[in-house]
């Protein structure tokens, strides 16, 4: 409880009213002081999987223990394929079986998974109760957890249900990441990766530097990493929290990637690598439309690799393998009135939104698929 | 189409970048102009349920078919019982079904559950669709359409999942209000009544000289008391749009009237009929209370019972009746940390929230109860 606290980082999300901390650095999870100031309640609910219950939950318990007089949990099955209403519900009895009010807080301690329901579940639960994220991997630590985005899927589409609803903190301990499977690193390291090309060239530039350290998990390179993630997610939320505009850019690679993510069947590729994989699309997209040179499609390409991370998408459909995927992303949320919308690169470290030709659409696909 | 416009009124509701206009009159379910300068959209879908389809669906799509070049609708099976997880997925499922975008607006055309339900799907479609009110009940018309509450039911109690969420627009034609079953009309006009004791007096003495002119359904009178009730409604949610104070006072007799609901099954008596029995007891507290006198109480009463309403309540439980209304009074979900809130007259036309003592309550229920 009393270790030191090394490299404590804060970046501050500034929404008005909504406006919150993210937290970084090594064993926050265990510390009292980490949860001090929230909203005051009798009641604390942790939401949590079967895999993560185990490793923290009781850590959390104890760091909670003087805030809150009951602390109940709920664990959810763990995986993308459990991100909808039955589990959703699971939360919501829990909350009224064990008679929580309005004042209730919640804490999401997992993955992306955990966040997204259980910051939906906060959303709607007797119209909105506060929340707090402490994600676990490092995905949600850079990307998810942070801006308010909550979700559970639709049969028929990814995140199709949910709410922009803002945490009161985001936790980042970066003692959680020392035990993640290399494969969940690697896909953190995507929205990472992604944050360089879009808005910040001297980021790119230095994580290509670190890349051994990053992989190997070092605590001050990691620090920085999360840190100069969450900067940018912030500023960009900051300037557009309900993605009207600006913020569609945090997308790039996305829309590939959900195509490869929906044509395999979710849970099959991690959301980081069908990510990872997508940025290489998105480039190769950006290039022959102009907007980028091709030393710079390898050098990313490259990066993603080094990052342990699929480069090349899998074949949907060997008759039309581009038709496919063409189909799954017209179905994706971010399509208006049947048209496709793209991030691409516009030059170094800057995003835009667009459609694209589909002729040329269906070539980058056709040379980016084994 | 050409039909005069008579009697048309707006009432602004003002809240910031989520402001809209209530607009009352007759006729006006039917004319294209009711639904212009909406958010331009390439479709649109109609939520509504078996009952209210076959009256006004084809009416409603005539008007919208200049507006938009698809109209979709989903027909919902009526009634509170069916305000839940399962109905609300047929919202969705149609969304999806019928490949619906961000843009996409939809009508809740239909009483208070189908703009409860309407309402909470567009808060959760894509994380936010707009969503325009067509109330067809009275009820609906002077409350739930109004003020951006949204729900739907769990097994363990009312609303308890939603969303707050601003309707474009709320569109009040009279003319529906005259093929209302009596009794929903008396349920609409509990709740136009209770505006009078919580903030004007004033409105309280015109219902009060006007009740047979509203139970006959005048035009003339109908405009006034609905427009009367929108502008109260509007002032108090412009204040306090999330429920943190102020709005609380607009659930005047809904703490008494939602354990009549919730002890007899929702459903047996419509909302407004417990809502006009639960300002009966509430009255009671008060006047128990010292904050109003008894010759008020009376007069209540009286407008009550004239508007065609319970003025007993129901035996919920032969051994504890007491009991068993705040067993469930204690589940409401503006009870916190264990105190029930009661809305309390504080002198004529004004309310406050504020817990009560358990004696006194139950002194209350066994007095009020038949």
């Amino acid at each position: 409880m009393n270790t030191l606290n090394k490299h404590l980082e804060t970046v501050r999300i500034n929404l008005a009213d909504r406006s919150y901390d993210i937290l970084i650095g090594e064993n926050l999870l265990g510390q009292s002081g980490t949860f001090g100031q929230l909203p005051q309640a009798a009641a604390a609910l942790i939401v949590t999987n079967t895999t993560i219950s185990p490793l923290y939950e009781a850590t959390l318990r104890q760091a909670l223990s003087g805030h809150y007089k009951q602390i109940h949990s709920v664990h959810l099955p763990d995986g993308e394929a459990h991100k909808d209403w039955v589990t959703l519900n699971l939360i919501f009895d829990t909350l009224l079986g064990r008679a929580c009010d309005r004042k209730t807080v919640l804490f999401a301690l997992g993955g992306g998974v955990v966040g997204d329901m259980a910051g939906f579940a906060a959303a709607s639960f007797m119209r909105g109760v506060p929340f707090v994220q402490v994600p676990t991997t490092l995905l949600a630590q850079v990307d998810s957890s942070v801006g308010g985005k909550t979700a559970i899927n639709h049969p028929m589409g990814k995140n199709m249900i949910g709410a922009f609803y803002q945490p009161q903190r985001v936790v980042c301990d970066l003692g959680v990441l020392k035990t993640l499977p290399a494969r969940e690193l690697s896909a953190g390291l995507a929205e990472i990766i992604k944050y360089g090309p879009i808005a910040d060239m001297a980021f790119f530039d230095w994580i290509d530097a670190n890349m051994d350290a990053l992989k190997a998990c070092d605590t001050q390179a990691m620090a920085h990493a999360v840190k100069r993630s969450c900067e940018i997610k912030a500023f960009v939320v900051g300037q557009d929290e309900r993605e009207s505009g600006l913020r569609a850019i945090l997308n790039f690679g996305h829309t590939f990637g959900h195509a490869i993510e929906a044509g395999l069947g979710f849970g099959q590729w991690l959301h980081g690598e069908a990510v990872g994989c997508g940025m290489v699309m998105a480039a190769n997209l950006s290039a022959d439309m102009g907007l980028i040179d091709l030393a710079f499609v390898k050098r990313l390409t490259d990066l993603i690799e080094r990052a342990g991370l699929p480069i090349k998408g899998p074949v949907l459909n060997a008759q039309d393998n581009a038709g496919q995927y063409l189909a799954h992303m017209l179905h994706d949320k971010k399509s208006v009135a049947g048209d496709i919308q793209f991030v691409l690169m516009d030059g170094l470290g800057k995003a835009r939104v667009s459609a694209a030709p589909e002729a040329m659409v269906r070539a980058v696909i056709d040379r980016c698929c084994a």
